[in-house]
């Protein structure tokens, strides 16, 4: 209680103040604020025990943008606004199964279950299941080999995550490919499904879905990912040269799309108004977790920071939205939609921030912007290091930012967690509120707010 | 499998390779072994799961001492030893248990059961209990205030964690001394038991343990620490102006001392063999838990760094020793010994490196090193970027190795990993085999062999 009294007591001050403080001092106030503060930590409890999973067109999506609207008036905003967006609606439609059969070493046929979910946008093999051989390829390279042997058979994908690689998210840069596009790669060659390696370095055996798309020139073929523990064994088998018939069970439909929308609150800038920097994750999350780390984390982060910036008077020279998007996970509609209003609205969007690496303790931020404002932002380095954010790099973005990026030619941002345990769990059934530890999370949102007021202090 | 044998034949070329590599690409080599391989992780679910919770004087240290002979003897020790030496024995001694009783706002008597658990090598209260008034005190300071009133009565120390500070650490040193010195500055006014607020920032409510240590001239009254979210529930009870009575159950005993061993493995050194560089962590841990993050993750490190020096054919100029130490937990006999050992052997310790913070993402490493030594390190940072071990600071060293510093002035540092999560977990339940992340760990270890190299290499 003591806490909050001092915080209501010095904030009428740091309106007079923010021009007086150093960087460093602000920024340790807003440290010291997002700290002291539960509020986000609850935010993220709220998101993700009480809504859960919520991908675009499920009535939980519908839930979390109220949600998301009240919790960024709570938090200050001037003015919230939902953008009405159309967005794929795709749903799994049952419980995902399968299951190999092979004959052991005595000749007796066994049944081994695999712990499987179909992946976002696939269509399902409905109740009557598919059911053929099992061909493994470790590559498409492989694939291409195999090509006259798959045809009427089920393809299974296993190539690994490279380990050696200590930013985990270049592992699955390479690899995701198998999951996006492995299913129509396989059905040119007559296969009848595919299951692929879950996307992961995980030790343990929860699989990992995560979006394809088809080839509309294609059959479309039913497709899911496989715990890492069961590939595993799979692989024995095939090392052992066993003979595999798979049988899959899934339910995936993609229905006629849907109205959704992106939340967006906003702090008016006192001196640019019409300059606008956008900070931002994704409100939709895979249905079969309840999105903590991706992206409740970077929501929660998002309305945070604007909590902070109220509670401690800071009134930003540009306008500043903090937006919660509509569709990053099987669509990237929200993205799009907000670029095409800012187009349309005579907006000139300067700087645009994105959280969607998961709400792990900071490690920087990497950027996509000209070698003059390259030069301005290196040099705010050492105000990050104590809060462990200073790690800058080149060439980053994200999904909801490209098209930003795309239309004006902004520069763009995405905050670096550090990336260790991310594929632990996304897009898993264990993304969930208990893999996010509260100051990891609030670091994060510390970091963020310092670059946002910045940039808007010092422009790019 | 194909990654195995890839390791298995580049082998017999690092032997060779070792003197022409630049310090990067040995680096490298380090990491891309120690990151393909399970070693590290199997090592700590066998310590953890096998033999669990261990501290000084109880039959699991036995254990844990035998597997760790053994598993720096499958690493590759040259050879392995074992160092007597006497350490403390306090047993717990049974289940823990408090209460609290106070009159609500209907003057009905209600009673609200809190998790404790009493401090390492405190007394007990046996089965007849404690029970008394309780009395809430902030600090030390209030302590004084309230010195006439806590006669008879049990003090309860409430004092939180300074949740501003970004390493957890800094909020643990300033608040720990009421854990370790509360019982008898309370008993000096004639209190009969204390209850402390757990030295912790978690978001559950379980209690932490760790030692403290009573003023032998005045009386041994029995010490708990409370949940984080019992000591909110009491908070409230007290900021209502309740009158509270507590009950408190406790057993813990010191039996007479008894014997433990270091575990000590060694790599001989080619040209300096009488000059040791020693690295470790501790061996022992507390009984409420598997000991994984304290210090079971520093022990397969230490372990593992071993592993890979072998696998990859390094020979040091200097003997390495991979300690680990036998009691840091609740007497630090350990390192006191392996110090004293040193000196009745003249040998020439020119460094030493613990690893007893957590098994968590690497940050850097904090020295005890002279200026010119200091200069020597701080241009070894950036071969340590791309493993997040770069962040570099002074002053640092560790419980085990300060008798060496002490005894023969060696410099020494610490392994310093992300603190986020550590208080989380330390001393409580919490600290099992599921908190540690595979990564992580081996992070951590490569991050240690690479500093070794480098002291082996360059001196200091």
């Amino acid at each position: 209680m003591k806490k909050i009294f001092l915080i209501a007591f010095i904030t009428p001050l740091t309106v007079f103040a923010q021009n007086n403080l150093s960087d460093s001092a602000f920024i340790k106030r807003i440290s010291d604020n997002i700290l002291l503060s539960r509020a986000s930590y609850n935010n993220l409890h709220t998101l993700t025990k009480t809504i859960g999973g919520r991908l675009a067109g499920s009535p939980q999506m519908v839930k979390a943008e109220q949600w998301g609207a009240q919790a960024l008036r709570n938090a200050g905003a001037d003015d919230v606004t939902l953008q009405e967006c159309i967005v794929p609606h795709w749903v799994r439609g049952g419980k995902d199964k399968a299951s190999v059969t092979y004959k052991n070493a005595n000749g007796k046929t066994e049944t081994m279950q695999l712990n499987v979910l179909a992946l976002g946008n696939s269509v399902g093999s409905g109740a009557k299941a598919v059911q053929a051989s099992l061909v493994r390829v470790n590559s498409f390279d492989e694939l291409e080999q195999k090509k006259d042997e798959v045809k009427g058979k089920i393809v299974f994908y296993n190539c690994p995550f490279d380990d050696t690689l200590i930013r985990t998210f270049e592992a699955y840069g390479k690899n995701v490919v198998y999951r996006t596009t492995g299913a129509s790669r396989a059905a040119k060659y007559g296969a009848v499904a595919v299951l692929i390696r879950s996307m992961s370095n995980s030790t343990n055996n929860n699989p990992h879905t995560g979006s394809m798309r088809y080839d509309e020139s294609l059959p479309k073929i039913p497709a899911a990912a496989v715990g890492l523990r069961d590939v595993e064994k799979l692989d024995t088998l095939f090392d052992n040269n066993m003979q595999i018939t798979a049988q899959l069970f899934t339910y995936g439909k993609m229905l006629p799309d849907t109205i959704g929308h992106n939340v967006v609150g906003e702090l008016k800038g006192t001196e640019f108004p019409n300059e606008v920097i956008t900070v931002g994750g994704h409100l939709d999350s895979w249905d079969v977790n309840e999105g903590a780390h991706d992206d409740g984390t970077g929501v929660t982060q998002t309305i945070e920071v604007l909590r902070a910036f109220k509670a401690l008077g800071f009134q930003p020279k540009h306008t500043i939205r903090f937006v919660l998007f509509a569709n990053e996970e099987n669509g990237a509609r929200g993205g799009k939609k907000y670029a095409e209003l800012a187009k349309q609205n005579n907006e000139k969007p300067i700087f645009a921030l994105e959280s969607d690496a998961g709400g792990f303790t900071p490690r920087g931020f990497s950027f996509t912007v000209s070698d003059s404002s390259w030069n301005k932002i290196i040099a705010w380095k050492n105000l990050f290091e104590p809060y462990g954010g200073s790690d800058f790099s080149r060439g980053g973005g994200g999904t909801d930012i490209e098209p930003l990026n795309k239309t004006f030619g902004t520069p763009v941002a995405e905050f670096i967690p550090d990336s260790q345990r991310y594929f632990d769990i996304h897009h898993s059934a264990g993304d969930v509120f208990e893999a996010v530890n509260a100051r990891e999370l609030k670091l994060g949102a510390i970091n963020i707010a310092a670059l946002l007021y910045l940039v808007d202090k010092y422009g790019l």
